[in-house]
């Protein structure tokens, strides 16, 4: 298959990567770096990227932590706002922009987090839009045309490599382990929550 | 108790506040009809309703479905903003601008809705944002000051009044034994879903 993995530098979709590329042609993204360089929170750069890419078999954004970690107190308007932009209507646009260069039985795989079931003090503004992108997926996943799927991934905090794997944290392979689980299972509208003591933990 | 109803108007707000006004002091707000004139969605219209109303023991929105239900490939992004903007943001604003103003063991009652779960054709731009202020409240209950609870309602489709209750519908006093439930139980950050078939419902 070709894969487009967007965020593909980060802990997650490099774990993603390495664990697809021996069997896949792999389409890196990013911002900075990758084979094709483009900001997902952009709608003109992301619709640049599947123009520049072509026909694709399956997209996977592994976007990581992206909304405001603080506490309560200090959070603003535009702390929702932010979180709600990037989790939610980005991930949304990759799918509406993206759906006419996904071939026939295409799959998406989106991301969202534990937040939105394990809260702490400092994700008031990150774990609703975690929530939101899940349901998104739920929503819209019996609505896309040619037997697209989509599938969301919903990881706990990932370890940084090479250290310790804390309690409530996971490994970026038990990560992208769930991403290709999505990716290739024939199921539809899934979260995938990777939870300690979860079965993909 | 003195409780402020914001959407007092509206068809659940209404039989909510039927159902209290025997045994509390309600102050009915709507942007053009009730005790006090706010619009919940400004920030300085709801900073002025505090100021005007003073101390009160509790605030429950009953703010409606407020999202945009329209087939999904004619959603923009300014659809998914929308719901945002109110059902989210302007319900978490109710709540930081309200907290100073209620009194110890205060409680808040938000209002979500069962697009969360039980999605439709025309609702991917709507039950994400159900989804996510349901998380919001889970997540802020701990945070609160002074004993101040907060729960939500999550109701189905409420029927028109005076006709039928068709499948997946409930009655608008179905919802208001919620709201009241939610209002006056020990709970905090509880989700009280009023399905058809549910214990509420």
């Amino acid at each position: 298959m070709k894969i487009i993995i967007v965020g593909a530098n980060g802990c997650i979709g490099s774990a993603v990567a390495r664990a697809l590329a021996a069997d896949h042609e792999i389409i890196r993204v990013g911002r900075t770096h990758g084979d094709v360089h483009a900001d997902y929170t952009d709608a003109e750069s992301v619709a640049a990227m599947f123009e520049q890419i072509g026909p694709v078999d399956a997209c996977i954004a592994t976007v990581g932590p992206d909304g405001v970690l603080k506490p309560y107190a200090d959070l603003t308007d535009d702390d929702y706002r932010f979180g709600f932009e990037r989790k939610v209507l980005s991930q949304v646009r990759l799918v509406t922009l993206g759906t006419p260069h996904l071939r026939d039985n295409g799959c998406f795989v989106l991301s969202s987090g534990s937040l939105s079931d394990r809260p702490k003090p400092t994700s008031v503004a990150t774990g609703p839009m975690d929530a939101a992108i899940d349901v998104y997926v739920q929503s819209v996943a019996p609505l896309l045309p040619r037997g697209i799927r989509i599938n969301i991934v919903s990881p706990a905090h990932v370890a940084a490599p090479g250290g310790p794997t804390p309690p409530g944290s996971i490994t970026a392979d038990a990560a992208a382990a769930a991403y290709l689980d999505a990716l290739t299972s024939p199921n539809t509208g899934q979260v995938l929550r990777v939870w300690n003591g979860g079965p993909n933990a």
